[in-house]
């Protein structure tokens, strides 16, 4: 019977179509995709991204070594650019001010920084089969520019994400993520800190903490768990294996983060989308990061976290008009095939990938 | 340069990325759809929806014949039945009513109602290159299922929706339509409400009123008009060619509509999708209706109308994470072009297309 459930924070309800529900297995759909990631050439001549093209790209933002060394020069790890074709502009001779077409037609310049991250030299290293090392980069990489960027009075937000896949939107094959600031807080993540804050209102607790605790001491929705941070499915996940990363340290903002928690964010990250890759045969995925906005950090009600969703379903007109998803896979069987498929290693996959023997739920918790 | 606009109903903000622009003809791209509609055959063996394979679906909950008469019996024009993989069922034993998983994890029964509205007995006959006639049937199925639906005290809103094409998320090619009843308002439609009633408040006037009047009184947005509708792109579209279809007397649920009023909802609605169809050769598109929840008629803040949404783009990372939403064509541009394009008569379009003289905007009005 289908059901009903509600997202503690948002309190948005989602559909359970359990009557229209697949097999865990029936999500994986090798060879069903455009591009194969992991048949693709290490180096590709004409790819701005790729080694030794680094004319083709606008000036680098921030380049990094081995050991995180900056500026890295030739031997870049992990390089940062602007975006050649900008969503924002920085360059704008007016601030951002609010004007009017009309009474109540509003607009404002498109003041922002549009920014992409190169993930690692080679054309085909995907963080599904990435080192945690080069992860460690990826994630310092992202921290420095959060750090410049909030140097910025008139930026109050950054919105971090990544594209995977022609089906996710991604129209780049090289491994990169992206990053847009922005001269405001975007709505969801207003409406998701109000939310937080009705909550912590009424019990006294940030209700990430609380879903945090709960889920790690119940077990049957994770994924994968390191000292720092922990990985699950959302009790009312919109989006078939739909996948939220937590640090368990409570921090409302990613620049709380610390060296230690630096290397588990990039250790959980390696471990989920290696999981996601062998459960799902490389599915296209997209997530992004959701934290406390600018000059706001400290909240005691809002904890940051990243939201990974793999792009298996289509959006349609109900969820559009709704608002209200349908999904057709329960957290609970999504989370133990993640668990257990995700850690049969495939031919394409490194050997020597980590496994941190998390094929069980972790009981008694 | 890129700018923000501000929609007025719900605040949300929306970048229009000129600098990523593309020309409007980009988004017509011809045989790159999985099924090209029109050249589909009149009748499928397999297709439950077509004629003479009524067995093949659950028993209909309602058909009409040519004239609107009604049970139609073999002469059906249009045919509604409860959908054989439903999202919600109505046959539950308990009434839905809250249940809690753990403190804070709420679950309802999956308590509704999801029902498959056949428009044609014909497999090819979409509405982009359907009669009037014949859409006025559907319109009335449309209503007649509302006014059935709103009988029920269990249930507080129907969602109608439209999927067309495979890349829009419909599984099947015969011409339908979809709504799911449910037993409380979705966010969507509450959020959207209550944005509608600050407005109300601050400037006594329906927000929707002070847009149509605003719009046709410009002309640049407008696609079309008709004596009792109009549909216009809106100022801060979120999509590449969203367009609004609004009746011009206030009315806040489709039930307050009149009979001429249906004619001309089935005039507009033909004339905009039989543009969309010429000028965009045929795209996938979701269309949804937003209105009044059951037992809500009346309300002086807020008006019903349709949402059409062709599927030109992936919503990605940046969308999804921030709820702001890049656009690359100007409305005011994709509006022209659908008042120019959409004239034309392609070979596959029947000859006696309805026109109403709009290849320009309505001036000083």
């Amino acid at each position: 019977m289908p059901e009903f459930r509600q997202e503690l924070i948002s309190g948005q309800w989602v559909i359970m179509a359990t009557g229209r529900a697949k097999r865990p297995e029936a999500f994986a759909r090798k060879g069903e995709y455009e591009v194969d990631h992991l048949e693709l050439p290490g180096h590709v001549a004409k790819c701005p991204f790729c080694k030794g093209n680094e004319a083709m790209t606008p000036a680098e933002v921030l380049s990094l070594a081995k050991n995180g060394v900056s500026p890295a020069g030739k031997d870049w790890q992990v390089r940062v650019v602007p975006n050649k074709f900008p969503a924002l502009v920085p360059g704008l001779k007016k601030t951002p001010n609010l004007e009017t077409e009309g009474a109540l037609y509003k607009e404002m310049n498109g003041y922002g920084v549009h920014e992409v991250l190169i993930e690692t030299p080679e054309h085909n290293r995907h963080p599904g089969v990435l080192e945690t090392e080069q992860m460690t980069l990826v994630v310092q990489s992202y921290l420095q520019r959060f750090r410049a960027l909030a140097e910025n009075r008139l930026l109050h937000y950054v919105q971090l994400f990544r594209n995977h896949g022609r089906e996710a939107g991604a129209s780049m094959e090289h491994p990169h993520s992206q990053l847009i600031a922005m001269p405001f807080v975007p709505v969801t993540v207003r409406q998701e800190i109000e939310s937080a804050h009705r909550h912590y209102f009424t019990y006294r607790q940030c209700p990430y903490c609380f879903l945090l605790n709960e889920e790690l001491r119940d077990g049957k929705r994770m994924v994968a768990e390191n000292s720092t941070f922990c990985a699950f499915l959302p009790y009312a996940a919109r989006y078939p294996f739909e996948t939220w990363i937590l640090p368990r340290r409570h921090q409302s903002s990613f620049l709380e983060i610390t060296g230690d928690e630096m290397e588990g964010f990039s250790d959980i990250l390696t471990l989920v989308l290696g999981r996601m890759a062998r459960a799902l045969d490389e599915p296209p995925y997209n997530y992004f990061l959701h934290c406390a906005p600018f000059r706001t950090t400290g909240l005691p009600h809002y904890h940051w976290h990243l939201e990974l969703v793999p792009k298996l379903i289509t959006v349609a007109g109900f969820e559009m008009g709704s608002g209200i998803f349908i999904n057709v896979i329960l957290p609970e069987e999504a989370a133990l095939y993640l668990r257990k498929k995700g850690e049969a290693i495939n031919e394409h996959t490194r050997k020597d990938f980590l496994y941190s023997g998390l094929a069980q739920p972790p009981a008694g918790r």
